[in-house]
């Protein structure tokens, strides 16, 4: 049985007890929380502890999932908890990733434990494929396309504007850019070509809807690049409609040997974005603790791990049945 | 810089020649034949040299990847070049690879040598991808079409019909079916509803179009279970339109979280079957070189090496560039 920890109880710690109840070689050995433990429900029946007591477990748990959001918490927590554990993070930051496994990597080397960064979809899954693709066709060309679901940080930027109540953005990938993508023909394509910025919006009571839908689509940065829809939708609307977390993507390579062409297509279409990064950890987290078990440390990502460790398979059942 | 031999001059063999000028960390050192060596023209311009004279390029070649076919060439060739060098194959008679496996993995470990067996796109890419899928989705359902793409086997048996001169058959996944797996309903699909058979035939003069119509269509094994589509059409339209080697396919498992479902597709449309095998066989001949090089040996599969063996990039390259 191998023992987990959750370190941090929102959507993803929610996502990781559901993903561990369909991995019967898993447990949930606690629930860590920077709240007060007496508040904090959990659906899997371990024990909900403080944070500050986290050392008290450092023989109990073989893998401690770290929940927390990659902006302030990971950076501080991953590596600070890879001193005791074996950890696993979902880091999204792209741009931050080195810094980040410089910093994993040096507390886990220290103390000897595994820490793999970056685990989930993208960071995660789209890397490997992008990985896998660019060895595989050298001469070639790479696409990634988001959604169609939605984003946090253009959701939050509408919500800023002045007479906004709520709202909610979904990016939504051109099915004519995919068509020219899959086509082989290796097309340029524009921030506008790529993807369609569509907004739900609720208003204040005596909103200017023309003054919001102005100051969104002329939004640097966020929209002023794309082109963008804007609803207008009652508060009741917003609730029934726009609650769902899903979210997908598409990582496509299309690559030439000599005179022929070959596209290579990886997608995603995820009801629940947290549910299915918390699987993606749930499979890491059984490579981290067997990896570990034959004396590996310091820090991984998704690069440094050999199928084989994510499935509770052995070699000989994966040749039997999925090769 | 990677001394790869070829074993076998087929169209595999010149795929691999094409692959490797797309790598510039590899070479080819010679290309082995059972034919007479001085009839065969190399693209590449290594030495061709008599497949009786293997032997004396042991310490010449870092990885020899081996061009036969998997009915009788691979079973046999594979296992004894084993005993002289890291070799790699494509082996594709997805019930003997149990067998396959442990007769390289017990001649490479006696020798010292690595062997991996299977890789191509399936067995190979679409076997890692269920893989992956199947753990990270443990609750879900494997869909796997072909096509569109030219099915030698089913070819091949409608050339042995009387009045039959020439003959091409196509494997083409049903629209319907790939839409109704990709709506994660988890459908059970018969068949009759995943696959079309579409058929290219040329007639003998003066044979039967009905008779040879009828033969294919009810055909035990390879077309009664199926819907077949068969056109007549003359030698010459034959030669110009169906001599492509043009394939590809869908894996795809869509499977639950709870209440949630999530669908992880990959797809290969490729215009040359063997050119895009041989671009797998070089990026895993790579991995094959270096994980000899840190001491691995026996015989592996897809499933044991993590990605960072097949690309040219280092850890921080990835991590940087793809993560």
């Amino acid at each position: 049985m191998i023992r987990l920890g959750i370190y941090g109880y929102g959507n993803l710690g929610r996502g990781i007890e559901k993903a561990v109840k369909l991995n019967p070689d898993m447990e949930i050995a606690a629930v860590f929380t920077r709240r007060d433990p007496s508040s904090v429900q959990v659906a899997c029946g371990a024990p909900v502890v403080s944070a500050s007591q986290v050392a008290e477990w450092k023989d109990k748990i073989d893998v401690m999932i770290i929940c927390g959001g990659s902006a302030t918490d990971l950076p501080q927590q991953t590596p600070e908890l890879a001193k005791l554990f074996n950890v696993i993070d979902s880091f999204d930051t792209h741009a931050r990733i080195p810094e980040h496994f410089a910093n994993v990597d040096a507390a886990a080397r220290a103390n000897g434990t595994l820490g793999m960064i970056s685990v989930g979809w993208d960071p995660g899954l789209f890397s490997l494929n992008r990985a896998y693709a660019n060895a595989i066709l050298p001469n070639g060309k790479d696409y990634t396309f988001w959604g169609k679901g939605v984003s946090q940080g253009h959701s939050d930027a509408v919500r800023r504007i002045k007479g906004v109540k709520n709202a909610k953005q979904y990016t939504i990938p051109k099915e004519e850019a995919l068509a020219a993508v899959r086509s082989g023909s290796n097309p340029e394509l524009t921030t506008r070509q790529k993807h369609l910025r569509e907004c739900f919006v609720v208003l204040q009571e005596g909103a200017d809807a023309a003054y919001v839908e102005n100051e969104i689509k002329t939004m640097p940065n966020y929209f002023s690049d794309y082109d963008t829809i804007v609803h207008f939708i009652s508060e009741e609307e917003f609730v029934r409609d726009h609650s769902g977390i899903a979210h997908g993507g598409f990582v496509i390579r299309s690559g030439s040997t000599g005179d022929k062409t070959h596209v290579i297509e990886y997608s995603l279409k995820l009801d629940s974005n947290p549910e299915f990064t918390s699987s993606v950890l749930v499979a890491y987290a059984r490579a981290s603790y067997r990896l570990h078990a034959e004396g590996k440390t310091g820090c991984l990502t998704v690069f440094d791990v050999a199928p084989s460790y994510l499935s509770p398979l052995s070699g000989e059942e994966l040749r039997a049945h999925m090769l």
